[in-house]
């Protein structure tokens, strides 16, 4: 290990489980240390040592992730952006925001907001995810359905690669055709191609001031007519769903009332646009005609902005409602007007072969995306709850093809899904993914067994 | 060449001409043959033969490329889309569109527009450019600020790769992040990787009744600041510019009085929501703001969608009107910020190098794009007329390199720009450029000698 890069580094007990560990609990971090590199310089000089000594790396932004492409379970390096978090230029005539990749996202939305702009995107984990990982991971988030994934917002790109070549990708243009776009590629590879180090994000105006509509659903075959009604009427900035468990485990944490008869099957919470409440006779039309319809049976209309977060509170703090049953997240996508009959087809499954297991349902559904979240049985040892959980993967996949959906929506593969990637890509896909991770990564130095065993 | 597929094949001259070239006038067509399968298996027989015969092949769209990309002046095999232009399926849903490669893009905007639905990639070319095409090439257009470019509306590819392999390239799907998208790898590809057979087309819901405000400018610097200020106060759904001589250019053709002082050096072109003409009195005191801090000098504002398309055939039948001057086209982008400061910096350049070149500047400044169309001087042969514009090809993409610009914003590289491409890619970037063409294409059989050389 001669002539590893002066670069601060921690190696405190304390100091390897956290940063060997993302939001998954199903490995034991154990990273050999962990470096905080501050500049690209030493990211690369990191790089190149690695490739010298065959030494891996984990790039490591948040750790908010799901799917355990953060984790270091075997003696990896740890490599932290958290020491680059400056702000490199704020450009409010394009408008744009340059970071290092350290930055989180709920710093990136506050500057944005002093300028009197916004970065739209947006999830329950802002403040502690960052810039770099929410790029390596494509980041999707709950206003998706008006404002599209991470990729969308991604300007430009530098990149330590695996060869320890640094790319200034993009550069921020908004038009660029000189050839493929390799930030694209960066996008979505969960540090597997190279470590993000600096990006540029587009910003927009804020929107409107916007209403919450929180509606119980009849059943399930109510909810795509419904969010097509709801959006044709309305525009829509979000339109997520959950089911009754979903509330019961939320309820038991929270010190407010479900506002909605908390018996009904599946609720729904509908975001638009509502400035001065000029829409308001729009969305209670809506709402009648479903009421009348028989596709919804009770609903509220927040009044406020308080009372919006109130409403938002009952979908974003499922998640954390559900932790401590260490639940076994499948974070599946099919198109979206296979969503019924997929989740349909998904509950007939957990029913027949696994009746003991409580399943907790929510998503976007309004991007083809649902969270199926199988909580352990209190009693159930972690190993066991996941070898079981294991066992059913297949079954849910094997329905994941057959509707020609994605094993992972938004969460990414890393070491969760890393086996299962064949039901959604094919044998020549895997083939160029292996290439282009020998292209770009000849050593095998980032991130090693994550995404490609 | 035995054993070639059973595809239907011209090889008559005038055929040949017709397909093997372009918008492009500066390479003489000349491909062995044209081939028109009928079906995704035909496209990969055709491939595969290519590989075992050493042949290579030419993917065509509806070659209104302006850089060379689908010109066969090689005896290549040009393969083109015309037979495969069949709709595979409309959902409202979502809402997305399916169709084979060689619809036309007007087309896809009609099937959207009877389905109460809107397609907004949109240029003067639509009705003979292709799907295929409009993704290999990453087109832009006219509504890029607010709509995004091609890439943005690509819900899923199905290409024949160099290999021979059909990819099933994200199939529709809104959220997929299991794994690096490999769609976006073709996009903008110019049909070096793989030749796209089919697409899934994201739709959205028609705008609301535009309105066009067109302005004259009293001076360059006014540009970006009465940008800045009309987005703020319109939003904006296009913002273009022009400037005196394309006005001359477009009289001489045009039957219409232009509505403006034609002596003004540029003119704006801004489209904007206004349902029921109820942002009329914003748009008329942000002119008159403008008009009064001497920014703008002149102006006039669409009273109907008639007189807004007349308005539009200002800007829009440019490239039509100097096509007899062999225009040799620059089609460059900056950040947007920088816009000014590079429009002066070029204008200069060629004041003082080539006092005797007229050159004809237009674009989509909004989004930083500029296009420079020098006009060959009438006499002057256009061989030689070439040679004098690759002289000051390298002082241009001096002056784009050190604004940290791009050589092509959204023509592409093909053959015009091959040569140039290290003025805004690093070397580390076309290495791994010729890596991904090596992975796709080992053979080399697709488009080969376009993009890199």
């Amino acid at each position: 290990m001669s002539g590893f890069p002066e670069i601060e580094t921690l190696s405190d007990t304390e100091s390897l489980v956290h940063y060997g560990q993302d939001w998954t609990r199903f490995w034991t971090p154990s990273p050999a240390k962990v470096v905080f590199p501050r500049s690209t310089e030493e990211v690369v000089a990191l790089v190149k040592w690695a490739r010298s000594n065959k030494a891996r790396l984990v790039p490591s932004g948040g750790r908010t992730g799901l799917s355990g492409g953060a984790v270091a379970a075997a003696a990896e390096i740890v490599v932290s952006m958290d020491r680059m978090r400056t702000l490199v230029e704020l450009d409010s005539v394009e408008p744009s925001l340059t970071a290092e990749a350290g930055m989180s996202i709920g710093e990136v939305q506050r500057l944005a907001a002093e300028a009197g702009l916004y970065y739209p995107v947006d999830w329950a984990a802002a403040d502690s995810s960052q810039v770099g990982g929410s790029i390596a991971t494509n980041a999707g988030g709950i206003r998706v359905l008006r404002y599209g994934m991470t990729r969308q917002w991604v300007r430009g790109l530098e990149v330590v690669d695996g060869r320890g070549e640094v790319l200034r990708l993009n550069r921020g243009l908004v038009k660029n055709n000189a050839g493929p776009d390799l930030s694209q590629l960066l996008i979505g590879s969960e540090g597997t191609l190279g470590i993000i180090t600096q990006a540029s994000l587009a910003l927009t105006r804020p929107p409107p001031e916007q209403s919450v509509l929180l509606l119980a659903f009849a059943d399930l075959a109510a909810i795509m007519p419904a969010f097509t009604a709801l959006r044709r009427a309305l525009g829509l900035s979000a339109f997520e769903f959950f089911d009754r468990r979903s509330v019961e485990q939320v309820a038991a944490h929270a010190d407010q009332t479900f506002p909605l008869d908390p018996q009904a099957p599946y609720f729904g919470l509908v975001e638009f646009d509502n400035p001065g409440g000029e829409r308001e006779s729009d969305a209670l039309a809506v709402f009648e005609q479903l009421v009348e319809d028989a596709m919804v049976s009770d609903g509220v209309l927040s009044q406020s902005a308080a009372q919006a977060a109130e409403l938002w509170r009952w979908r974003e703090a499922i998640s954390e409602a559900i932790t401590p049953r260490t639940p076994y997240k499948n974070d599946l996508s099919v198109r979206v007007s296979k969503v019924p009959g997929f989740l349909a087809a998904l509950d007939d499954l957990v029913g027949r072969h696994y009746p003991d297991f409580e399943v907790v349902w929510f998503g976007h559904i309004g991007d083809g995306n649902l969270h199926m979240n199988i909580l352990r049985p209190p009693k159930m040892d972690v190993g066991d709850f996941r070898t079981a959980c294991d066992g059913l993967s297949p079954r849910v996949f094997d329905l994941v093809r057959s509707h020609g959906g994605s094993i992972s929506a938004e969460h990414g593969v890393g070491l969760l899904k890393r086996d299962y990637l064949h039901y959604c890509r094919s044998p020549a896909e895997i083939e160029a993914l292996r290439g282009l991770k020998a292209l770009f990564d000849p050593d095998g130095v980032l991130n090693p067994g994550k995404l490609l065993a």
